[in-house]
């Protein structure tokens, strides 16, 4: 049995989409960036404070994520952090920035503005595309 | 010969420490929190762009700071990021905190006040600290 719960901060500010190798991948809510969230599954709360394989496959993980955003969804900047000060569940974000979008060139965290949302269609098209690309098991 | 240069904003912000195997490693400025920037000498501007050797030993020297800064200045909690938003070469950033810091909660990119500064003889302590331990080679 898996008891692994993801932190319900984080299910409340973002899409759930599904699942890599170790990480669970989310998609933040606010649609003005495209703003992944993995959370691996780990009992560390800071990234540079896992095993090195563990940090490695997560790394390899959050790779994949930013190929999409760069290579499909066509932003060419990606903005990475581990800052958990909030949310103390360690969570990857990886953020697709360019010059002129919602907050450049601040980081997204306390900047971006609210208003912009995803359908749900548009959310289960990013999941399809990311089973194709990386294979993330859909939920 | 090494025509390798860090980026002018990153040295009017910080001080130069040393080199690691990849990266230089620089102190900022600003002393309210140890924050860290590791400098890779890699022609990638992201992080998640690195071929996976060369991300894998950036972060292999991010966790040695890491650990100076929990371990060795008693900050319990690191924030990590490769944002580089306004200044393009590519650098980690890695900073200590803790509740009730200058800033806490809030990221310090945008958030921190200035004023707290680092004597010439600290920042020499620092970077003896990190040869000692990391084998950082000292300028």
């Amino acid at each position: 049995m898996n008891h692994f719960a993801i932190h319900s901060q984080l299910l409340a500010d973002c899409h759930r989409l599904g699942q890599l190798g170790l990480c669970h991948v989310l998609l933040h809510k606010n649609a003005s960036v495209p703003w992944f969230i993995l959370v691996p599954e780990v009992e560390s709360e800071d990234l540079l404070g896992l095993p090195r394989e563990q940090r490695n496959a997560a790394l390899a993980e959050a790779v994949l994520v930013a190929r999409f955003i760069t290579h499909d969804l066509g932003w060419a900047k990606i903005n990475f952090a581990a800052i958990g000060n909030v949310v103390p569940q360690l969570h990857l974000h990886i953020v697709g920035r360019k010059p002129g979008d919602a907050c450049w060139p601040a980081p997204v965290w306390g900047n971006l503005a609210g208003g912009s949302e995803y359908s749900a269609a548009r959310v289960g098209e990013i999941a399809d595309a990311l089973r194709r690309r990386c294979s993330l098991q859909t939920l």
